[in-house]
């Protein structure tokens, strides 16, 4: 749908592994063609981009790598990237490059697909130490054609970045939500929008998000870890009006200054 | 300014500390009569709201007590209840119903009012052992006027339970801005809608919050140890995908039905 929008002259075809959703992406007029078989799409390509469950893509890549085109540049959209780095550029070489558009919501599905989606959005680009100077500037341009700001990163600066902004934030949303329940479940009578607003991440998609926290393991047991130690020792600062006042008027003034830098965050 | 618009033939007589508040409040019409001693606006009232820092009530109290008709009650909107219960009902006998309205945002100050914040909000009231039965009868009846569903906990009940679902996903709203800042200032360019709400609250004005997390650091200490130890358990569950996707699936049950069984909260 964004690329639709911000560039209707691209060509799009589109491979899904059910039938149903096949029909239902042409249905909907998102691509010109589409199939359940990668020998239908995938040869002619210019960019391929890998939007499945980053467990899905090593066998996905072995069946797509013989019918790519010479000059073809290959992407993907994996919430996790030493992973898929490391399963993708050895079959693809250079020509792979990895993304992560910082975009998205609590809902799935194609009815909740939006072609503002990207549009003043983060979007990662991954390159690996091989990947080709050509395929690293071209997937660029792909992703800020769609209106993302895009920045580069090491595929493990990138785990290690959103372990603490988007994993970890996950985790402790839908761990307050089954605390909560499991200590007072009446408790949940008396939310406020400070409750609700704190844990909304937690409607996600429990089967998405169970893949990108192990697939992540690594450096989420060390955000984890980390933010646990510094939990207690606010905990110690629980006797000292003093200075947790002091940590909250920190906390506060950062998150302030988070907001006003960056109004245009989706 | 609710109860102007719920009841606008009851008399408003306003307390406050500084004169330039008192002329704020009678310039935008909130009160009949407005002053900084007491003793103008006490005498005659049928009930009498402390809404003052928790630590500051005792004091006050002290003041207001020889100025109140016989037949006076008196609440609050403190939000802790078993420090503020132990400190005024000595002072005012059974005619003292402690209460919490569970409204607001992180905003504060006169320019953030609302005449219908308390409309479809929970209001908890917390009466002590010798609460008047008339007393408590009223105290109610005046939440249910602003439009509040009210409902009753013991003073200590009530400090367990907001610490469950208001204290302790604020203190970690906290934590986790300044964790994140501390362990890498340039992720929060990364940050998407996500993090962003669920960091919300930590806006929120710092000494109100310091003064509410250390009044209630008895039941704030179980919260964040019980707390910090089901963290612990799920980060072991990090190389188990099946065991973590239960997780995730039974908090985001949670998650949805709570927002499905309570639309209208705020």
């Amino acid at each position: 749908m964004s690329l639709r929008r911000f560039s209707p002259e691209t060509g799009i075809r589109l491979w899904g592994r059910r039938a149903a959703a096949v029909e239902e992406a042409l249905g909907r007029g998102v691509a010109d063609v589409a199939s359940t078989d990668p020998a239908e799409v995938v040869p002619g390509a210019d960019l391929v981009l890998f939007c499945v469950p980053v467990g899905a893509m090593p066998a996905l890549a072995e069946r797509v790598a013989p019918l790519l085109d010479p000059g073809a540049l290959v992407t993907d959209v994996g919430s996790v990237k030493a992973p898929v780095v490391a399963a993708l550029e050895p079959v693809f070489g250079g020509r792979f490059v990895g993304s992560h558009p910082m975009a998205g919501s609590e809902k799935s599905g194609i009815g909740a697909a939006r072609a503002d989606l990207f549009r003043d959005a983060v979007s990662i680009i991954t390159p690996g130490r091989g990947a080709l100077p050509d395929a690293v500037a071209a997937v660029r341009a792909f992703w800020e054609l769609l209106g993302s700001r895009v920045r580069e990163l090491s595929p493990e600066e990138h785990d290690r970045t959103v372990a603490l902004v988007s994993h970890l934030p996950h985790l402790l949303a839908a761990a307050l939500v089954d605390f909560v329940c499991s200590e007072n479940r009446d408790a949940l009578n008396f939310c406020g929008a400070g409750f609700r607003d704190t844990t909304r991440v937690a409607s996600g998609p429990a089967g998405m998000w169970a893949e990108i926290l192990t697939e992540n393991r690594e450096a989420m047991r060390d955000a984890v870890r980390s933010f646990a130690a510094r939990v207690s020792e606010i905990e110690r600062l629980l006797d000292s009006p003093g200075e947790i006042e002091e940590f909250l008027a920190r906390a506060a003034a950062e998150r302030d200054a988070m907001g006003v830098s960056r109004p245009n965050f989706s």
